[in-house]
């Protein structure tokens, strides 16, 4: 989207990024260049071991400044992507300054009067909410492939299996990916420094925390919880298993979608071909479907293995297979759509 | 297993290997090594590019042979290892010498008269019929743990999501995937030979060819014929959906059951943690579950994440994960297998 508004009269935005240097900061910076955010001000926030560092924004280099209660003076959008503890403990501070927060956390997303929006799935709950949460990565990118079918046919059940890339763990589980599979294919011994588990041709099932009662993990409760609210369908029947995989910053997802009626497959492609957000990549004569080779640094999430499930004997269900760059749509770029939609709405006033 | 038949008059059998040079042809001369199957002469097949070859064979090495029609002169127990067209041409060479066929292709696994046998599934099918057939990798890792489940509580219907390794394609797609794995980390290009899509950090829908019409590739129409057939029920939903995952040589499987009515899920630990060729690898509290890297080399199947599934409203649904190594349960071990339950009943009668 570009934002073309040459008559506004008053200055572009001051923009902040708290957690700048991490991989979903670098995102940041890259999206609202690319997408030619309208910024007078971009405010660089890290850790005081970051503070210094240079990244470069428009030719031009900005000082990463520590963050502090006080970063936040004339501050108009501040994205946060340092972790709920961070975002917890700073946020006030931007909002008492009047800032509007997206946050990139978990920290708000299940508060009641923190609006939790994907812009293609519910950009309609955009109310005047001084902080927006921004999705977990899983839900982001499934619920713009989804919000299309469900406004058509009504989705009653959800079946998915996941495979995450190492971006959803940080630079550094990134940077352990590349280091571990280095050292393996090297015969060398590795010692993961991020990860209980070895991750260099390995699958694992997600490292966070598991529920001891339910057994299912943050993760697959976070899909869950939020699926079901961008949704807007609150007891919606999710099923799903979080699986990591040795990819670097794309997420894939197998996905069955149970209708209340059956639906052919050549609807649900017609419906997905005219989607935003979504390019389908299906093409059975060539066996090319959605891949994180081709996903990875793409704004459009990829779907594509649309079929009938010869599983349900009842013709309800859809198959699908779904990547999405997981920094991008999964997190920087899902959180600059955000601003983007609050900044029309404020033009448009 | 070990075969104990001291008494046993008889000269021990003879046995060969074709595709003796393959993936899946190196591991059962290792099973047959390791688990002491009764040999009195190993004959080792190939094609006459690997004439010539040595390989080990208990302290011994053992020359392989060109592969013809008058290669099966005296064989007790031919096992068939080189793909689907060779075991059309030459199993009936094998027969026609009085061999017991154990037939690793897909060339009769939809035989009504060639039994497909996973033995701690369905080994009471094993007929004296004189091809046997060896099931698809993540048929057998499959119905291994699904067999215990099914006879106390009866299945009616699977949705399952596979990660399955490079081995499935032969020792070259692994090569491909170390070698594309080094080029990417090195920076250098690497143009794949054998897969049509980079491997390397990537993930990709399973190479077979695809039905055009119902958009099911080989492999997930193999899976779906192929567990119906072990599990004795002729028309069991299945939905599957089999991706390629950057993993050596064992398969996972993100699976959903749905049982007759609801079992709770410590029932269904307990039926894992008792059945043969099966380990529980289930621990909560430290995220320990299974992984191709504990996997990889064992013939006991990993199964863990077991708990109720969120996503079936009526409580009959379970959800687990599986991995097993592909060249081992998925096709040398229970080839060998199959091989020790026939030869024992010779030893009965």
């Amino acid at each position: 989207m570009n934002i073309q508004n040459p008559e506004r009269p008053e200055p572009a935005p001051v923009v902040a990024i708290v957690g700048a240097t991490g991989a979903v900061g670098i995102e940041l910076i890259r999206c609202l260049e690319a997408r030619d955010f309208p910024i007078s001000e971009l405010r660089l926030l890290a850790s005081a071991r970051s503070a210094g560092r240079r990244l470069p924004f428009k030719g031009r280099e900005v000082i990463v400044q520590e963050l502090t209660e006080l970063s936040f003076d004339g501050v108009d959008y501040a994205f946060f992507s340092a972790g709920a503890s961070i975002s917890l403990k700073f946020a006030p501070f931007a909002v008492a300054e009047g800032a509007q927060v997206i946050d990139n956390s978990s920290a708000f997303r299940m508060d009641e009067d923190v609006p939790l929006v994907v812009p293609e799935a519910n950009a309609e709950t955009l109310a005047d909410a001084p902080i927006v949460a921004n999705p977990n990565c899983i839900a982001a990118i499934l619920t713009c492939a989804l919000a299309p079918l469900h406004q058509r046919w009504s989705i009653t059940r959800l079946s998915m299996s996941t495979y995450q890339a190492a971006s959803g763990g940080g630079a550094e589980m990134m940077e352990e990916l590349r280091e571990g599979t280095r050292a393996h294919l090297a015969n060398e011994d590795f010692e993961p420094q991020i990860l209980p588990h070895p991750y260099a041709f390995n699958v694992f099932s997600h490292n966070s925390d598991l529920d001891p009662d339910t057994g299912h993990n943050g993760e697959e409760l976070k899909v869950i919880a939020e699926t079901r609210r961008i949704l807007g369908q609150p007891k919606l029947p999710i099923s799903v298993t979080c699986i990591r995989v040795p990819i670097l910053r794309a997420h894939g997802i197998a996905l069955n979608i149970r209708f209340e009626d059956h639906v052919c497959q050549d609807r649900i492609r017609d419906a997905l071909s005219d989607a935003p957000g979504v390019r389908l990549v299906d093409d059975r004569a060539l066996n090319h479907f959605p891949m994180p080779s081709d996903a990875s640094g793409q704004e459009d999430i990829l779907v594509g293995r649309i079929r009938n499930d010869l599983g349900d004997p009842s013709g309800r269900t859809t198959s699908l297979f779904i990547v999405g760059d997981q920094l991008l749509k999964g997190a920087a770029l899902n959180a600059v759509q955000i601003a983007e939609t609050l900044y029309e709405r404020v033009a448009v006033k």
